[in-house]
């Protein structure tokens, strides 16, 4: 397997799960002081991680929420943005611009902030109100999952987090046997479509931030890789007719409330593509999580099988996934 | 021009300008019923179409609105959705199923529904509170601008909204003005791109529902034209490295407050791009409409000159934006 430290997807899973205390600290001290709703805000990938977490708190409790782009934010405003708005944010280098320019924004309007970061003393964490620092962490997740998670139950939306978080200790090690059984798969993908004009990606429900963020993140920032993005159920109302030979088609599967969605595009295009992989988080064994659990770990699955692909699409196409020609190279 | 009849877009316009009082009558209904929040769900271009609507409701007031697409809303619930909801849905068939089932769902839980709909006697209609039905008026945006315009001012949002339905009178010759102006343009887009092998289309704020919708219902499905679409914030963070010769990138400029954003990708793929075209909403005059209704206006002008852009693709490339391979043609 190229590019595949096991021990160091241990260890870095289990920098951010001992601080589990320190999360839950956090998510205590938000539910005491109080809100009224909640906004995930940020710019592009780092957002795109958190979109499960919106999805998560919409299906689990009647909390209001919403995501919103940070230079959405800076200019449209937020008309339900006030002082009692608890309100996410992420960055991994915890200074990209819009982002930090929407903190400020928020902070001016007295929201509390609770930020997930990549270093520290970083701009992003000097406006926050609490921040975790991931550093070599990973996944990003799994600090959301602790903070999430407990907010939801102590809101009274999720009665067994607490078996849930201790659960999440395995899986770091769950995600290794996820990589190490979704290689081969993957290694095929990427052999197959390692010169492919275009894909299509589709996926729907607490998989569409990872579909839409490997698409743009990964595939078109890091690999150059032309990719339209389109959810399971939209994907009926136009994208459908784009179906023909030799147009790759690649469709993620959750484990969550809209898997039907996922089986519907799943049905037709085995039927009408050619160039057709499905990846199904279903077919990855979780050691040491519950089942009633694994739709939540949906997200954190599939970029563990998506991330099999990027590391052989980088071996392949030798285009390591570090360089860019213009993000963060040229002024704009 | 090609495919371009003044008279019928004048006439069509009339037909649903002249039922502003039965739609002022709906908008003043709901207000006295009063309501909570507000939530537009349909699916692929009718949603889109309303995106300006959840956009132009959260720009001007306080208003709790959201989007959600049908299938989404069926599988994973609402959770803000009540009997004090004032739900919006729009479908030209008036049948499209997920639409149909999301109205039922809707319906069972109590909540109002508006809809704005192509034809009399749907199963839409059927399970509506109100209905607006446009037939062959145009825009369908129309309809919605004077409803949720006098919804806006009812609510204390929209002080001159009289003024705005008014000049609304004027919309369709104006939009005839938009067609002829911008078709040398077009016409030109559609020359040079019209065996483009893929298009990016960016766009934002109150123009993201229709480059959203322009990608994928009209280059995907009906023209068979592969794209991706991203918006103005969004673009810089992926989609940007595949700026490179030989890709044909269009940007649609709004008038509305995220123009910003706009002028930032202007900027950016005029200077690292070489296939750029960028269609401004500012470049086109609007007789009769003053120039601060101008930002709400935005989302018709620039579907008034995408559609120049189809129809001369649809006869440059001798392709009707009739034919379809799958939708409704066949079953999943």
């Amino acid at each position: 397997m190229v590019t595949f430290d096991e021990n160091k997807i241990l260890s870095n899973g289990e920098y951010i799960y001992k601080q589990r205390a320190e999360i839950e600290r956090i998510a205590d001290c938000v539910c005491e002081k109080g809100f009224e709703n909640l906004l995930f805000t940020s710019s592009g990938g780092s957002l795109a991680m958190m979109q499960p977490f919106d999805y998560m708190i919409s299906a689990m409790s009647g909390m209001e929420v919403c995501s919103q782009v940070a230079g959405d934010l800076l200019l449209t405003g937020n008309n339900r943005l006030t002082e009692k708005t608890l309100v996410f944010m992420a960055s991994k280098s915890g200074d990209t611009k819009e982002t930090v320019e929407a903190a400020r924004y928020v902070k001016e309007r007295g929201a509390v902030i609770v930020s997930v970061l990549g270093v520290e003393d970083s701009p992003l964490g000097e406006l926050s109100t609490y921040s975790v620092v991931f550093k070599n962490g990973r996944p990003q997740e799994l600090v959301l999952l602790l903070l999430i998670g407990r907010i939801l139950y102590r809101k009274g939306f999720f009665d067994d987090y607490m078996q849930f978080a201790d659960e999440l200790g395995n899986l770091p090690a769950a995600l290794v046997s996820v990589g190490k059984a979704s290689d081969l798969k993957a290694r095929e993908y990427a052999l197959k479509y390692k010169d492919a004009p275009y894909q299509i990606w589709i996926g729907s429900g607490n998989l569409w931030g990872p579909v839409y963020s490997f698409a743009m993140c990964v595939l078109e920032e890091s690999l150059w890789m032309r990719t339209k993005s389109v959810s399971s159920p939209e994907f009926f109302h136009g994208t459908i007719e784009l179906m023909e030979k030799g147009v790759c088609v690649a469709l993620a599967m959750t484990e969550g409330p809209t898997r039907p969605l996922d089986e519907r595009v799943k049905k037709f295009i085995l039927k009408y593509g050619e160039q057709v992989t499905v990846f199904d988080t279903a077919d990855y064994q979780l050691p040491g999580i519950s089942d009633r659990f694994r739709w939540m770990l949906s997200p954190v699955v599939i970029n563990a099988v998506l991330s099999r692909i990027s590391k052989n699409l980088e071996e392949m196409k030798a285009h390591s996934l570090e360089i860019r020609r213009y993000y963060r190279r040229v002024d704009y």
